[in-house]
């Protein structure tokens, strides 16, 4: 990689987790020279604006959070023990997460769903994959007889999804994982009686 | 009312409406002028900072949210009735919410954990407040054998808000009730299955 290319994925790398702790409006350039130790030249000498750093450190934050799934997945064959990997890799966000502030998809959401329509567009491509990746589990598991037949896989992601972060805004709003753990059993619960044939 | 009292409660209720849609980062004073249609001097007067604002508009937001839910829990005694109308009543928050923008504790929530410790900790007193609602309607319950004696009331409380919120915020994100529809559906068979005795 080219000395040019490194210096504009660590400033996206910074700037990711600038991001998701301050927020797309909690976040200045000069946060963003302060981070990286750049001067404002050092900046824009790799982006255009604000704006295009902001888009694209939300790509890197959800690239990552998507190669911390994959490599969870790597080993787990059966539709039941891949879902409880991704519940267990969520469980994670709190004290060690991928990206530092927790979850890019659920702070971005909440901040662009009324300001920011590009930010928000981003956002709801990462969470269409995210989605697509439980009920892809979901409908190979139906297939091979592993989850219900009569499970709706999307109703099913949708449930998974709310109560992973749901129950992290609970556990960050009080620094206290006990939150993150009643989500996940309440989960482990569903996915043995609900899903689980 | 004083005429100064209505001028204050009317530039904390368009404040409220302003910080639950752009948040406190990405709402500042001229923006409070704008929508208050008042003069730097005009706002000053009643309040010393944006920040005295913005905690005060908070407090306003959730007084109102309260309200509401009181309003909807008067004529419901049974425990299971009592939840149920909390979960109808949240489910307006994406068509018709008590304050524009969605749920503030949600959106405060997850703006503050990382920025700000004085709204964090206002957001904390208000999550009390709605877990210790949802807790005493469960303990009555127990006592009165409407609910499960074996179900833990803090946990019931985690499960409610964290699939209410987690699914508003992805509702929010597509513009799309179906995801608190699924979040409702999964919570009503939740309270027939796992509370109701």
């Amino acid at each position: 990689m080219s000395k040019g290319k490194q210096t504009k994925e660590r400033i996206l790398q910074q700037a990711a987790e600038l991001f998701n702790q301050y927020g797309y409006h909690g976040s200045s350039i000069s946060d963003i020279m302060r981070v990286t130790e750049l001067k404002k030249g050092g900046i824009y000498n790799h982006f255009k604006s604000k704006d295009e750093i902001a888009l694209l450190a939300f790509d890197y934050a959800v690239n990552c959070v998507q190669k911390h799934y994959l490599g969870v997945l790597r080993n787990k064959r059966h539709a039941v023990e891949r879902l409880q990997a991704i519940i267990k890799a969520f469980s994670t966000y709190m004290d060690n997460p991928v990206i530092k502030g927790g979850c890019p998809l659920l702070n971005t959401a909440v901040e662009s769903d009324d300001t920011h329509p590009q930010l928000r567009e981003r956002t709801q491509k990462a969470m269409d994959n995210w989605c697509s990746l439980i009920v892809r589990i979901i409908d190979k598991g139906i297939a091979r007889g592993e989850i219900k037949a009569d499970v709706d896989p999307d109703e099913a992601a949708t449930i998974m999804i709310s109560i992973l972060e749901g129950s992290l805004m609970m556990g960050k709003l009080y620094g206290d994982m006990i939150y993150i753990k009643r989500g996940i059993n309440h989960l482990h619960r569903y996915i043995e009686k609900d899903l689980a044939s």
